[in-house]
């Protein structure tokens, strides 16, 4: 199915709506998604912009959880950005109303409806006009204490296990990693309550976290995500509902939006 | 509702069919799930005694999906195993009917119900009269050729992403790992197809595997698991899906099996 794929079916994700997390082991690429959370994805690009991450560390891996990167002491001081917003768990009304969604054919454990709008998973009730993001592997939400409105996006985490479908409408995602996940679950679990790490020393540094679009065009990672409003991301998921290679000998007929996230491709080099 | 269980909610897994597996970072204990694949668990158990692990490697490590260790050159000779088996995929007929299977109350996307049988994660469907295992965080599961029986255990993966739900009733699941997934997950990728390792020098030795009846009583591993054929089982699920700590705005009333494999603990000492 993506080897038929033509150019118009991919997108390249907004370098304003891209941000890179530089770890010792690589850079880590994720996506913001200021359809689904735009008060928090626009913070997170000032306090990127400001360098508030830079400096930060990995302070929690949770096994099977979340991978959480911050301010270890809390103390480091922001300049434009914000460091406690309202929250944004859920979209209601017509705001909810207004989302292009795009649903999958199959019930889901969770919600009346589940599929993607602008690449993101995302899962709706339409008799309550609602909608929310779906916390899937690899997506990026904002950490917060108990009050609902003391995160912000300058604490964020990464899930690293089965998808923790309970933090739907608690927490506000803000986007999805596209690339480098290796680099945030490939790393020793804390051994403290939670996962987080006992000893300074363990945490790993993040380096710089810079806007794509502040990046000189060489040094960006050049990537181009499956468009998810297209009839080719229609026939990738139908050939995920039921594989058709050999190995298969009983095919799902069914498939959950956390294994349909839509693919994420180094685009080929054009044409001599 | 764990503080308040008593000595009998717990199960210890018999020392019969637990496997531990040695890496070089710490041990991997493994439950395996004879009621389920009773040829590929028993097989496993041969191929422990008979020292056939005991330095192999994990050759595999796909991001998102599986760990997968075995026999890299595949020359390994068994002597009392076998390297091939009929298949275990799915349960069927009276084998099925017979299970002791507790289901969970929300709906599942692939199966018309998902609960569990002594402990393991399991779909259901009546009409048919079929049971299978679940591909879970944790799971392990025997690897193969594309023919369906071409596989016996001597290669083994466990998952270590999202639920690949699509390998259910594609695949013989072995049994669960207890405790040390991170040994299996906190590891580099893989850079060749399907995250296999391309060069000998980044595979990581399994140094021994044992089952825990063969290994002295004071070098096991003290741990317990809850039971999922109790009031105290249903009344975790049902904390799970309505989670009441001040931390959740919107408890999601809803649970997914693989976000409800029953809790494994390290007993508590006896009173003095």
């Amino acid at each position: 199915v993506l080897a038929a794929s033509a150019p118009a079916d991919w997108r390249t994700p907004d370098p304003e709506h891209t941000l890179y997390l530089e770890l010792p082991s690589g850079r880590v690429v994720l996506e913001l998604a200021p359809q689904l959370a735009p008060l928090h994805a626009e913070n997170v690009r000032v306090l990127a912009r400001e360098g508030f991450f830079d400096g930060l560390a990995v302070v929690r891996v949770h096994e099977n959880y979340v991978t959480q990167w911050g301010d270890p002491d809390g103390k480091k001081e922001v300049r434009e950005g914000k460091k406690a917003l309202a929250p944004e768990f859920t979209l209601t009304g017509a705001r909810a109303r207004s989302l292009a969604f795009r649903p999958l054919p199959d019930p889901d454990t969770f919600a009346p409806e589940a599929g993607f709008v602008a690449g993101f998973p995302v899962a709706r009730d339409r008799k309550r006009q609602e909608a929310w993001s779906v916390h899937c592997y690899s997506m990026v939400g904002a950490g917060r204490e108990n009050g609902a409105d003391t995160g912000s996006g300058a604490e964020l985490y990464a899930v690293i296990g089965h998808a923790p479908r309970h933090l739907d409408r608690n927490m506000t995602v803000v986007g999805r990693i596209l690339r480098g996940m290796e680099h945030l679950t490939a790393l020793p679990r804390g051994s403290g309550p939670l996962g987080f790490y006992e000893k300074p020393e363990q945490r790993v540094p993040v380096l710089r976290a810079r806007l794509a679009a502040d990046v000189p065009v060489p040094e960006r990672e050049p990537l181009e995500v499956l468009r998810t409003d297209t009839p080719r991301f229609g026939a990738w998921v139908q050939a995920r509902r039921n594989r058709q290679d050999a190995f298969f000998v009983r095919p799902a007929g069914r498939l959950d939006v956390c294994n349909a996230l839509p693919p994420v491709r180094t685009p080929p080099a054009p044409a001599p």
